[in-house]
């Protein structure tokens, strides 16, 4: 139950079996820091590349393919009182007549005051001058290395985890990814100071971070998608294009966790879930969509 | 401001330009009978067929294409003990490869107890005997007659409404459509007492009911697509294929109403959504699928 | 066996159970003009609105719901030595980040040669001065009332036809669609001088003609989707949002064809289409999309 | 202009910046042995695994990022007598209605004879004893390292090309892909004898194969998508999932060609395309989906 510190020297672009930078043990805790989306660090220095430059990865001792590793965000503490956001709907994300309406996208800086709950644009608009928005910080980018030995970009995200960009993943959550790796090789990065359902401007505010997490070995539990556990709910989060992909593997998913943990039938299942599911679209921007599926415990309440 | 009591004779399975059964003005209150999806009423009596029976159309005096009409939900009361759902999710939500998993579709019969707010399968499986929902009744088809003098199923929808089967359509909001016939002609049924989000199963529990609604004419306003407001929220509709789209459309609506009512421009608006739009997947069952795109009252303390 | 010659004096905008313009028997042979798109006649007189105003309906006598009315497209005689076309890609067609290179959508005049057998801009810009395209008349838009007692825009199409621009509905072809009400009610307009793959630009080549056609009522023989035959190829079309749905129906509808033709069991039909399937992108324009599914007649060579 | 033979000995499931195992100059042609998409050779003894083992990396001396590399598919001969496929369509292309429809899919022979250029079913059922297809092969997955050092699987493609499964990646075509990484790293396999469009059944008749083709380095010509070149034809390929993306892909691509070889601007381009265009579903079973977007060189006559 050691607690390691770390501080990244060198980035990764891509999630894949790259040379750990720590091995760690089931159980214990790390706190790290991650530089922004395009490399961005605590003191606003350029330390890494886009896209998503990645802290890690961590070697899990004793994880296989088969397993899952559990990973529960204790905190994310932001470092930086400043973060950036693009300024205009992703064309993706409006009626295709209505792209052109948009002037060309720039990268706009925000104030971030961690104490106060509270970011807002540095240099905003005449509407917006009196507007601001709470601080939620959550995790854009961490996963576990791929199948087949891939290393595939963190502009993305699959079945391993990856660019997801979803506000659900923040602190206080257990998230849990299949291991398809020796090691589980565990990769974190581009923290979030807020961002709506959808990162609908291809962006949420992005900053540096110091993120602690706890790793949890799970032996010879095969997931299918990431998944996640908070208090008062659980979830599944598939990825993929178009969003009703995204959201067929994510249903499915929480499925399967229900059939196993609950010993339900598919029609049992299919009841619970057709009266409690709730859907969140994560992002709706990156290559891979992601959809979450979210049960609350209390809507498993007289299961087994 | 009268206060009509409607009890239909007769139901229509398109939603167009039918004669009306009422005229009623601006500022009228109607409470008016539903059958269920497959057209029973409250007393188990088939009186319509599939799909979807609708009461009405209520003729709204004055109503013209170009103006909006606004329909307060005041109440929904559930006037049978009885529902139904579908046992199975619906092939399209989980992964093709996941289909064949699930035995044929059946109609399943559930008890609601509006009194204690919840409501259980009649004869529930033994993973399911102490398991029971929240009574949370919603409207799962209704809007008014659409443009070019088209008379469309009730089993979809589109920018006039229709079978948005979305459980945001609850007792207290205010939903607005665009008026596209004279009169409006405003149609309802379809009243389910629960239902995920997605209707994956392809229903809500399916049910009779008395809806208590309002209407308010908003001359020469025209919007694009099903607006809703709450205390805390306002929200908009789009419906389409695939899920992509309907997101499109919602967020684009969402887009010219935070510029119409706040004065914004693109970049403003998009500032604003882009850190608080939420989304909900109202339906990913019927012929067109429906996501609402929703921004909470708070997000938008400062602006004008 | 009586040749009918229609010329109409009113037009619809939708496609449903309106008052037939001609009764005919099976057999007959329908000589009938109609005007482009935007409701021009030969003359270059607006006689009707938009979208895509039929000529029609034509009342089959005894066709009845569950019958298939086939419809041999005999000759498509262009009546204007004029046409028009959009000069943009769409904006769906693109990737949205390519959008706003394009200006605003103008309608564009075209000379069609209908001896020469080609066609062009009438005011090209100097890299077009000596480029013209090939003359290849289709029906943009034809089909029978869809079911429910439906009327549907004919700017979108569906299981009874529609607006479905494919190139493939050309001269010679036998067209079968899938009878909802009493006559059918066959409805046709829309012809393109000229059409891509996919219509790109949001129309074909725009004009007035005269269409023969020649009806033949196939009793008790229930079909899903339109299917069309020529000398060399069988096909049935699909008509849905995205393009992958729209796929799903044109590919359920030919397994079901060769099922029911060939004595053939889902394995049989699959290996079949496994090998010799031909997808055509018919439109993917419009509100609905559409796609045909090919075999040569070549491919079922050996078959019972 | 040296001509190689390569006999591979180990097979990488990935597509990235692999050590290279030959070295060769532009102009120089190689004959190259590809196993099937399970690993089985030309003597049916398992060389590789799953998925689609490929042959290479070639390293192209001089090739740099920004570069397009041009490779003229000479020759595919096959090495086998024998090919297999799946018997049933996939999930993903059927309603998913009919899904449940279909037996497990399995795993089928075929004989090949090159020599009278037909295949057939090893074992065919009754239906399909007199039936055979036309041998048409091709290579279903090849291309180049992609961009920021990814290794992505052999199951899917993208920009540097990968497992598009198109049946007009054929001899006599020249293929043109983006480089990313020195050297170029050309790879491939996956050889199929014969395929339908949209490879259905989520496989060509998959077979072993000797395949000679001739490398040529354009510098300093930066594309985006995979391009052909046929002597009637040219085309481009978009690769991603749905369908509407992959051609929206195919289609942006085959503008930029449009306005770079031929001096045209977004009018002019959309003019010529919106009459000439050809789409082909590639594949519709992958993880990314591809489209081909075709014009006709006859429909270029008159441009500059």
């Amino acid at each position: 139950m050691t607690t390691h510190r770390f501080v990244p020297t060198a980035f990764f672009n891509t999630i894949g079996s790259h040379p750990p930078v720590l091995e760690i043990a089931s159980g214990d805790t790390v706190i790290a820091e991650t530089v922004d989306a395009h490399g961005f660090d605590r003191h606003g220095n350029k330390r890494g590349d886009r896209p998503n430059p990645m802290t890690g990865p961590f070697f899990v001792a004793g994880a296989e393919p088969g397993d899952t590793l559990q990973v529960k965000i204790d905190a994310i503490r932001m470092t930086r009182a400043t973060g950036w956001t693009f300024d205009t709907l992703s064309p993706n994300v409006v009626d295709p007549g209505a792209v052109a309406r948009f002037p060309e996208r720039r990268k706009t800086g925000w104030v971030i005051d961690a104490q106060k709950g509270r970011a807002w644009l540095a240099e905003p608009p005449a509407s917006l001058q009196n507007w601001s928005v709470a601080v939620e910080p959550m995790i854009g980018c961490f996963g576990v290395a791929p199948d087949v030995g891939q290393a595939i970009s963190t502009a993305t995200s699959g079945r391993y985890g990856g660019n997801m960009d979803y506000r659900g993943f923040c602190a206080g959550v257990d998230v849990m990814f299949p291991v398809s790796a020796p090691g589980a090789l565990f990769f974190l990065g581009d923290v979030h100071a807020q961002q709506c359902d959808g990162e609908i401007v291809g962006t949420g505010i992005e900053t540096a971070a110091e993120v602690t997490f706890t790793v949890k070995m799970i032996k010879n539990r095969k997931i299918g998608w990431p998944r996640g556990m908070t208090d008062t709910e659980i979830f599944t989060v598939g990825n993929s294009r178009p969003l009703d992909q995204a959201l067929q593997h994510a249903t499915t998913e929480m499925l399967d966790w229900l059939m196993e943990d609950y010993g339900l039938d598919e029609v049992a299942a299919s009841h619970i879930m057709g009266q409690a599911v709730r859907y969140d679209v994560a992002n709706v921007f990156n290559p891979a969509y992601s959809v979450a599926c979210r049960i609350a415990r209390s809507a498993l309440t007289g299961l087994k």
